[in-house]
This record gives structure tokens, C-alpha cells and sequence, in this order.
């Protein structure tokens, strides 16, 4: 067993102690962050809603300072609020702490892409809480545990349902079917990460495909039922999905084959190999 | 605006990142910590959910020389699974990082025990999770949120309900109503904090006012029927209600006197003056 006893910075000491804060994880290709302003917008809405006040200029310097330093990486931002008094209400507006720290740039198969991804569900489910979803916000417990269940060897991502049942997000990554030439993604206003990839499929990838796009409630039997399914994620781009437990789904690259033109466009082929 | 630009430190990052850890607040007055075997167990039942392998002996020590140093305190620990990778999965059951710090001992009116306290009802439910529910952990947001609501000047506590609109705690602190000579406290199997001092309560003291005590669904409409309302916790013990929102709840001490008698025993007279 390995321990450490150590002391949390007081400026960190509100995001330790309850998640008081949220995150991006931005990838950077060659010194371009080609999707920074979907990122940095959902950063500003965030904090508004946590009333955070923080000076995203001053935030954007230091990113792209970081962007410069490290041209490929992934660059993680933690937006906490600070403030070292013990209990829930002693938080002031005005302090907040900032980490961008770059990571090495991930690397996946170009199998993911061609034969697709293969799905678990998972036991764990998303409870409902309007005031905090979509928000990437440091509160990720359900995402732990609903990880550690991946069985190892056969699954890619876990699938992941609300309390309700109804499908809503993998653990990492957002998710879309095509219905009766609709793309449909779940709603996520009770729970879920309003992704970053997700938004610019929604709001401008579909349109050049040209596919109509809808939120909708989507059980089990309606993505097993779908004419094709795919996720999508910021880092990775978009995969299609081959399986989902023991159900085969059948892999079409009509759709995501025009998505990723738009994301080799971007540089997205640099973390393929 | 105040920010600070600071580098999470390794072993803190998964409680940064996604709170992936517990937390215990625990009395100390001159150097015995009367309710220590109750924290002790819930930490124990908490870090085996969360799957994180520590040393309770070695931590224990690490509590009880920060009681000697401080002999009158708050004593929080925070027990945090560690391990720096990038990702929900690289969780290292054998890796976890513990601060073990002394906060100063509150002070509180005694008018609280003698008049009671006044809850407003909180607009920020709980959601529901079965897999972490009862846990102290460190996600939240919820409470963060709840406590922000306080109403300044004429509030003590925020009364929380969960989705359903069933009663289940105060956002720092667990509830109970007298009925029909039993004692009823909230069920806490889809969310809410199993507090020590309602496990003290329920185990012990009940016992010996005697009363019997359960848990059960309670909507408010039967917290307001109650024939009395209380709300506790490891650190003031136990305060009557006199009001929730607009509707006075009258106090009686004949049940409250009784766990005071108990809890004066232990020390707990001293955060009163």
C-alpha cells in the first residue's frame, strides 16, 4: 500500500473538498486548438451558472501560452473556486484558481474508425440533477465507478442510462443514432456532458452533411433499432459503434465517413497511427 | 478578481478531477473524540464501496497525534484515491493520499438548543444514486449549490429534498421527527450522508430516552405534523426546529434534553457560550 500524507493547497481546497469547479480538455494539432471556442464558451456558461467570476481573457492568455509551448498535446483546464474556510456556503465569487497543464497527445487505431468501437452498459446509472448537467464540472464519481466496470479485452467504452432508463452518454464521449435520415442525440437536461464534439456536429457539422439533428429521449431498444451508431468526443473525433454488448450493430460509414472529412480538415488524423 | 494560477500536486489530482475520495469532520474536545469509533466505521464502509485500499491503523495514528496537538478542534480528513494519469479508469486501488488538518473549534448561541433553529426548504434537490449514497464524498455540488441558497438573516439550515420531493436532510446535517412516540429519520438508501450523529442516535441513544426509532419515506407535510423536529450532527450535536420557511414548528425539549443529558457527558458543552 502506498500512501501520502499531504497537505491541499488552500486554493485548491474548495475543489478537493467538493468539486467546486469544472474542466476542458482541449486538443491542440500543430499549435491550433480547432475547436477552442466551442470549449471556451461552454467554460463561460459554467461558470455562470456556478457563479464563479473569472476573467476568461486572462484564462485564454495562459492557454494559449501552454498551446505554444506544447504545439500537440492535450491541454486540461481546472476552473475552481478557492477560498480555504471550512463549509459548504464560505465562497466568495471573486476567488478562483486555474491549472492548464498539457498532456501528451493520445493515440488510437485507425480500427476504431474503420471497424468501430464496441460498447458495455453499465450498471452504473446517471442520476437526474437539472442545476448542474451538461456541465463539465469536477463532481465525477458516477463517471468513476461506471469506468471501473469496463470488462477488460472486449469493451471500448461504457454506455451509460439515467435512473430512468433512457440512454444518455458513454463515459467519455457523447452519442448519436441516425433514424429515418434524422441524427438523434439524447437530451441531456436532467444529466450528461454537453460535449464539445457533440455541439459541433449539432450546430455545424450536420447541417454540411446535410442531416436534420434532434435532441430526443432514447431508450435501449431505440439505438438497437437505429440505422447507425457512432459517438464522439473532442479528443478522439467520432467513432462508429460495431457492438453493444452481445448485439451486433451494423457499421455504415456514410455518416461518419462525412464527418470526418470535416476533422481531418481540422487535423484530427495526427492522433491516428 | 483574485486568481490564483497553481499546479494541482499529483496525489491530489483524482480528488481535484473528480472527487474521487471521502471525507470525515470530527470532533475533538480536549483530546477525546467522543463519536471517533463512529467516524472510524464510516470511513472503513466508505472507502470499501469506493474501492480504495487504506491503512485505517496507520491513518488513525496520524488522527490521533493532530488531537494531541490540538486538543480542542475540528479534525477533517480527507482520504483521496491518488495516481496523476489522465482518465476516469487509472485509478490505482493501492494508491490514495490522506491530509489529516485541525480546523478551530466552533462556537455557537445556546439559543439554538433553547429556542430552536429555523430551515428554509432549498430549491437545489438531491439526486439519486444508490452507489454512493449515505457516503461522505467529495462530490458536492449539490450542497455547494443548496447552500448558497441560505436566505441571509432569517435561516440556520437548508432543508434538502430529494427529486421525488421526499425530506432527507438539512445540507449539513440529518433530520428526525417525533411520531406517535417513535423516532423517524429519512431513509437514506437513494442519497443523503449517513451522519454519525444520527448513527449515534439511532444505535444508542434512542435507546436509552427509550424510544424507538425508524426510518421511512417523510414528505414535509409529516415533518410539519411531527410533534417535534430536530436536525443533528457530529459537531453541535442536536438543535430542535422552531420554523420551516414561514411555518413555526413548536419546540419541545423533552425528547432533545434527553441526547443533550448524553452529549453533555461527552463534552459537547463547550462549543456553547
Amino acid at each position: 500500500m502506498h500512501a501520502a500524507a499531504a497537505t491541499v493547497p488552500s486554493c485548491w481546497d474548495r475543489a478537493v473538498s467538493y468539486g467546486d469547479g469544472v474542466f476542458e480538455s482541449v486538443l491542440v494539432i500543430e499549435g491550433i486548438a480547432p475547436l477552442w471556442a466551442f470549449h471556451r464558451l461552454r467554460l463561460q456558461k459554467s461558470i455562470q451558472r456556478l457563479g464563479i467570476h473569472c476573467d476568461i481573457a486572462e484564462l485564454e492568455k495562459s492557454f494559449w501560452l501552454q498551446a505554444q509551448q506544447n504545439s500537440s498535446a492535450v491541454i486540461k483546464i481546472i476552473l475552481a473556486r478557492s477560498g480555504g474556510a471550512r463549509g459548504y456556503d464560505a465562497r466568495p465569487a471573486q476567488d478562483y484558481t486555474v491549472q492548464v497543464k498539457a498532456y501528451p497527445l493520445p493515440h488510437f487505431s485507425s480500427g476504431r474508425i474503420m471497424e468501430g468501437v464496441r460498447l458495455h452498459v453499465c450498471q452504473q446509472r446517471l442520476s437526474h440533477n437539472p442545476a448542474i448537467a451538461g456541465m463539465k464540472h469536477l463532481n465525477r464519481l458516477e463517471q468513476v465507478i461506471a469506468a471501473s466496470e469496463r470488462p477488460p479485452g472486449w469493451a471500448d467504452e461504457g454506455l451509460m442510462l439515467d435512473i430512468t432508463g433512457a440512454v444518455i452518454e458513454c463515459t467519455s464521449s457523447n452519442i448519436f443514432i441516425l433514424r429515418e435520415n434524422i441524427l438523434v442525440t439524447p437530451r441531456l437536461d436532467h444529466c450528461g456532458v454537453d460535449g464539445v464534439m457533440r455541439a459541433v456536429i449539432m450546430e455545424s457539422i450536420a447541417a454540411d452533411i446535410p442531416l436534420p439533428v434532434q435532441e430526443a429521449r432514447l431508450t435501449l431498444a431505440e439505438i438497437f433499432a437505429a440505422d447507425a451508431v457512432f459517438i464522439c468526443n473532442s479528443v478522439f473525433g467520432v467513432w462508429p459503434v460495431c457492438s453493444i454488448g452481445v448485439s451486433q450493430i451494423k457499421v455504415q460509414h456514410a455518416i461518419t465517413g462525412k464527418i470526418w472529412q470535416r476533422l481531418n480538415a481540422m487535423g484530427y488524423a495526427r492522433i491516428y497511427g
